[in-house]
């Protein structure tokens, strides 16, 4: 039970700090009616955040009949954090300030072949450094990197990345301080991006979120309870090796009908390609630039394009149904470059197939939309896990019940 | 926030008090250190059973050095809880005394196409009626009922049993409560025996945790950061209706290549009928016996049962290799008595192809188990829930940060 009474006042402070983001100065007592804490929870958190310099004090608002009441707002200047985006042709680092607003970007192309693992580490560390040396920002207090596959993210390790071709465990934490000199947080696209659409997206406030990943690999980040569901060893999400279609299309991971196979962006090449075996739309070569055109085709009314955004919403709709009926989540937020990219006539396409393959229930509790979130999630959910773990190695300590020694940003940084 | 805040007092109070069924008297220290709470808090929770009447004081035992210190037990005969397991052909109702321990039932039987509501009513208030008039026990504190199908269980509706026909909503409770004068829960069997699992079985101490329920229908009871996933309609857990074969079997929902078509009692029925369609194991009219004939016979070895097994494990491992791949649980309890006829082969079946369709390190991380709950899990669930409505109404009040006024067992009953 420890675990949980840790979990609640780590899961209070977010909340609190997350009403403070991007937004005036604002009273504890607003933060307290936003949030239903208590004053007192409330003024404890607001303290722990002042220590650290996160927010400050300023300006008074008048109470009717009472005290004025002190604002508190973000030192969005006071440290800035750094977000990965480690994908599987390209490095994207976004350096952000503590209004998690991006101050500075990076990128790096990763080329097809080229994986092994001490160039990727070089191409993150260059990527990084690029944004470290950046001349705009407060100290860093963190870099998160995201990496695609299996990670464990306490030891640092990409244990399986099978897209690469890793098949055996990478130390990546430890071969990038190599390069590195800040505090590194490693972890998997698909939670950060579910984390990006707890704290900012459209699973904010919500209490159970389901966030369909839909590019090259698809995943499902799970938001239940209103915090992450990591599973008992942090690879929950692998609803792209669920099986949609007993003993149907190969997949990569030596399965067959996995839902990868049919949404993922080669599998909707493959979709193309037996509806419409010449189509322009095609690009042998380049899963990018094809769905990018389907997607701008589709978007004008081709009916070429439409008909493979139908035939991938027919896998799809199913695959979302199962989650809607396994989970019966508020939201499925549709998010990642190809969702992106097929956008609009995706979502109403597969909302319509969610509809015949769900149970009335559950369908009539849930929302089916496109993340809302304006930046690149994985690289902001990816920074929103430094912060967390600046917050973690400063203020809530082993036991969890008690605040533990505190160090100001420069201390702790 | 203000959820996250009760469900952690609530779940504190839950495990302070399974910490205490069923054992001679401990003391508050060793409550402390089993349940890692703080002293203060286990001392506020104890204070609350013992002024609940649910715990009495007695006892000292030496503490090296220090004053003796005061034990605690459970008064199991202070008062009572009735769980009701209403099933498709059958009303199965336990009375258990405050140690959960079972102190009388009653059975009655649901013929075949006898499902209007009233009639469903009168036979479930009949069966909890043989209980309370049982000479034995203390005053009854609730009774839960567990329905098939979709419950709305703070309306205490049953929404939607398709296997009864019944696609209108029927007031349960009410209907309920116009024949029996106790506080009524009304609940889903598949939310029950994940429960029982979490209080007494092998979800026990687990933080993630899937039930998987065999019998006629099927379902996925989840038990995720070691609570109940309920969803936000409460129907979370709906496995029987994924897709695991698109465009497969109909399934009597209106979809196809659900889950439940390949595994439920009739799935298994048809399954042996595609294998061996003369086989003197089918009782054609009869799932029970089947499924009992298979179980017996695959017992002693019998190929024509064994195959059978093995198809059905064909069709349940992936289903199964699902869960694990997308929730990343600990353990996979499978239950029910589809699960409890078959018992050893399909575990050690189930176990094998699972290994084929899930991801490695998931898999690794994953037990499955047969359910090791000694008693009917339903009635146990359910008869938890009566307690957990109990508790629910005296202690802990509307805003969940306060404890509210209290009553006495006899109060509150």
């Amino acid at each position: 039970m420890k675990r949980m009474s840790r979990d609640i006042r780590t899961a209070n402070r977010y909340e609190v700090l997350r009403r403070c983001l991007d937004r005036p100065a604002v009273s504890r007592q607003e933060l307290a009616a936003e949030t239903g804490l208590s004053s007192a929870t409330v003024g404890t958190l607001v303290g722990e955040l002042l220590d650290l310099g996160i927010l400050v004090t300023g300006g008074f608002v008048d109470s009717a009949g009472g005290r004025p009441r002190g604002l508190v707002s973000v030192d969005a200047g006071h440290g800035s954090l750094v977000g990965v985006d480690v994908a599987e042709t390209y490095v994207h680092a976004e350096r952000f300030d503590l209004n998690l607003r991006v101050v500075a970007r990076a990128d790096r192309e990763l080329r097809p072949g080229a994986h092994e693992p001490a160039h990727v580490v070089a191409v993150i560390a260059d990527t990084v450094r690029a944004v470290l040396d950046a001349d705009t920002g407060g100290p860093v207090l963190g870099a998160g990197v995201c990496m695609p596959g299996l990670v464990d993210r306490q030891g640092g390790i990409s244990v399986y990345a099978p897209n690469w071709g890793w098949h055996e465990a990478v130390p990546l934490r430890e071969l990038l301080a190599q390069h590195l000199d800040v505090p590194l947080y490693l972890d998997n696209p698909l939670r950060a991006s579910t984390v990006a659409e707890l704290w900012f997206g459209a699973a904010r406030g919500r209490d159970d979120a389901v966030v369909v990943n839909l590019g090259t690999g698809v995943g499902a980040g799970l938001a239940l309870g209103g915090t992450l569901h990591r599973g008992v060893s942090n690879s929950a999400g692998e609803w792209g090796h669920t099986t949609l279609v007993l003993d149907g299309r190969p997949c990569h991971c030596g399965d067959r009908g996995c839902v990868e196979a049919y949404v993922g962006a080669p599998g909707i090449m493959r979709n193309l390609r037996e509806l419409h075996p010449g189509s322009p739309l095609l690009h042998p070569d380049d899963q990018t630039a094809t769905i990018e055109a389907i997607g701008r085709a589709a978007a004008e009314g081709s009916a070429e394009a439409l008909d493979v955004v139908r035939e991938t919403a027919r896998y799809l709709g199913p695959a979302v149904a199962d989650l809607v009926n396994l989970l019966n989540p508020e939201v499925v937020v549709l998010s990642s470059w190809v969702a992106a990219a097929l956008g609009g006539p995706l979502v109403s396409e597969v909302r319509g197939v969610v509809g015949r393959h769900a149970l009335a229930g559950p369908f009539a509790a849930a929302e089916i939309v496109l993340s809302p979130v304006p930046t690149d999630p994985v690289s902001l959910g990816a920074a929103t896990f430094a912060l967390e773990g600046f917050l973690g190695r400063n203020g809530v300590d082993a036991t969890g019940l008690r605040p533990g020694p505190r160090a100001s940003i420069a201390g702790g940084a």
